[in-house]
């Protein structure tokens, strides 16, 4: 299989994650993917131009994120990372929840890099932060209750706290002490996590 | 349950396409959300502020829309609108298709109702419009091919292109004769499509 993402990509973090807990790392080749080449087959693979997308070994495109890891745990075996039992929903949740964390900050970032500064808007910025802040704050009243699980929702809240490190500074760690145990106990476990860090 | 979402929201058009045709829309009361307020409950029950919310019987918040869709089939049974089968991953990439097209084209309405005339940028407008355009021209060779399924991918098909319809003046019809005809098969075999439509 071939995965396009980029290295900073939250979302390519999580197939990656994934694929090394479920012991599929090494029949995925990473292909980076520039989403804003024109010329690069990633909008022929996904016209949508995002990332990441998952080349299964038939050939076929497969994304966002989610279906890439519901793919990748079918493939394992499934029931692992999207469990079959009462507990899928909440986890899928948790998955769409983090991953809604990662849009609201993404957004973010992208209003610096797409727009001249006179087009940025503060009010903007402060409704996709706010987003941020209230998710981080209802994350933190659960980290405790996550235990040691390694599933879908868990790698997508490591991933988004990765990412607020990678992109902002840290600055959640301060007023989240569950949170950032949560993610020493998550890093802990799952060394795809470090290993797919890269430096700010 | 609850469903938490507005008239027009793409999204919540979904879950309520959904809910009709597993035959559950019974077990369903919609109550109007707001996500610009925020003293509505919608950010305690989505701290993303994000609509749909579908509450469960068990007081239980879901969210996204993709995961409310596999909460109702499950509800119903399972394998109706996700089958569980090995086309299980091409509709659940046919629905990230479509809800990233519905996500582009909500961003340029955000451009017009979040920002002044002097922070609207030309250039990010166009790249969302770039989205759509190159999604457009994929589904239009794709739509002859859809036939007469039901499932999680059409249903998110119809409710882009019914989205389309209500901001953008249905100007895609024009270059998409098989999305035309898509979009008609599926309304008469869907009578909840028609049920939904709120006007421009």
């Amino acid at each position: 299989m071939i995965l396009r993402t980029s290295p900073a990509s939250p979302f390519g973090r999580k197939v990656k994650i994934a694929a090394a807990v479920l012991g599929l790392a090494d029949r995925i080749e990473i292909v980076a993917a520039d989403t804003n080449d024109p010329s690069d087959t990633l909008r022929t693979q996904n016209p949508l131009g995002k990332i990441p997308v998952l080349i299964t070994d038939e050939g076929k495109a497969l994304f966002d994120s989610p279906v890439i890891v519901a793919y990748l745990d079918h493939l394992a075996g499934g029931g692992r990372l999207v469990p079959a039992g009462p507990e899928r929903f909440e986890i899928l949740c948790l998955e769409a929840l983090c991953d809604g964390l990662m849009d609201a900050a993404l957004l973010q970032v992208y209003e610096g890099r797409f727009r001249s500064e006179d087009k940025r808007d503060a009010n903007w910025l402060g409704y996709q932060s706010a987003k941020v802040d209230r998710v981080l704050r209802v994350l933190e009243d659960q980290a405790d209750g996550l235990g040691d699980r390694i599933d879908a929702g868990t790698i997508a809240l490591a991933c988004a706290l990765g990412y607020l490190d990678l992109r902002f500074s840290g600055t959640w760690r301060e007023s989240h002490p569950r949170l950032v145990a949560f993610l020493e106990r998550f890093a802990a476990a799952v060394p795809a996590f470090e290993k797919t860090r890269v430096a700010a």
